[in-house]
């Protein structure tokens, strides 16, 4: 059998690696990530066949691994939190297309067997961390406009800030992507209020780990890293504090 | 310590389940839970003290919750998918902050340690079923309309489908809620074309799991229940034939 397994492999904890991705991992000769995935999983990779591409090679990550395992090789195609989230697993199935279509070389693509295993997106880290922000309705936007143009991408935020939405910004920036978390930003003032709870999570669940809570007003580009996940409250969205603890919550029911 | 562990057991399938959801479990001496949920767990809850409340009690369920814990015993208040979305973790929040501003009974609820444990919602599971229905900007609504105005959310759905987001629609329907999904339905054709992809999930990853792909023209009210997860595509989410497997996919890119 051809086999390839499409690993979602969490926010970094192993405590939140399910089983399931571990056995894939176990079952794989082949493993195929981004450089810093692969050391976050350690020695459940230290005996495999690593083929590491770097970040903006998507596309070949995806390719070679619909490769290799139709070459026979049980693969595993990795990435961090939920690989369906705005990450691999689309990917895999954009080349299957264009090759169902034709417009990929001949291939034996259409006989490797594919799972897709979950896994724990960002926003729940963030979420289950400062306790429930996403208890009520919520969206996740990619503010990456490599592959979607800004104005579809400024419709949407458009959108769900005025519907009252929690929002979790995925890919906030990047080095050459700056202005975007601000303009982002802008739209948002204009729907909610300047205390307006916003968190920022970066190295969720893992060392260096660094959680902030701060309000719409104070936030920053600056603050702001690739790997930065940015959540932005609803209007109904309280912060508490309860002894030493700061938790963060959007209610069930709607108090319009 | 005065420990609650606010619990995500995931789709169902114990695969699903990662390591910190069993230790917490392993952890506690008592657990609160719906039913259901608890039979899903099996021998992991087999020598806990077990305290079932039936649907609708949710709010009693978060309150047992914390008055156990803050009698000494170490709890775990559990519920499926994960508890931080449309679940049961906002509703712990919700009580300590009424706690805090008077509005309980005198309790030692604020001594009580609180960790919440994400885990892997249906919409994932759904997602990864299919191939990769969230790979670019998705929502989650709760349909229930018992604790938010329809009002706000007709709002929400407006908002999501002109936008073009994928939708996940949570609690679709009760057995006294039933008109709406068609509601959201006629919103929907507004926007997008009949043809688009909808996903009907039930008993994902479990014992008799249905998954079906139809168009947002078949979708219909009958075949839909309150454990059915509904994930209507957007205007670029494809479904491809690869050999005997059918696969549901949003791509990166935005083609518009």
């Amino acid at each position: 059998m051809k086999q390839l397994y499409v690993v979602s492999t969490g926010p970094g904890d192993p405590a939140l690696l399910p089983p399931a991705a571990r056995q894939a991992l176990a079952h794989s000769s082949d493993i195929v990530a981004y450089g810093l995935y692969l050391s976050l999983l350690g020695d459940l990779v230290a005996d495999k066949q690593q083929h590491h591409l770097a970040l903006g090679q998507e596309t070949e990550r995806a390719r070679l691994s619909l490769d290799l395992a139709a070459a026979g090789k049980t693969t595993a195609l990795v990435s961090s939190g939920d690989v369906g989230i705005f990450a691999m697993a689309t990917l895999v199935f954009e080349l299957l297309d264009r090759a169902e279509q034709g417009l990929e070389p001949e291939s034996a693509w259409s006989e490797v067997e594919i799972q897709v295993i979950p896994g724990i997106s960002a926003m729940q880290a963030a979420a289950a961390k400062l306790g429930a922000t996403l208890g009520h309705d919520f969206c996740a936007i990619s503010l990456s406009d490599l592959l979607t143009p800004w104005a579809v991408i400024e419709k949407r935020i458009q959108a769900v800030a005025s519907a009252d939405f929690v929002i979790s910004f995925y890919n906030p920036v990047s080095k050459k992507r700056r202005w975007q978390l601000a303009a982002a930003k802008t739209i948002l003032m204009a729907h909610r209020s300047p205390e307006t709870p916003v968190i920022l999570g970066k190295n969720l669940t893992r060392e260096n780990e660094q959680v902030s809570v701060i309000t719409l007003a104070q936030l920053q580009v600056e603050d702001v890293d690739m790997l930065t996940l940015v959540q932005i409250g609803s209007s109904q969205t309280r912060c508490i504090q309860v002894g030493e603890r700061q938790w963060v919550y959007t209610p069930r029911g709607y108090y319009a």
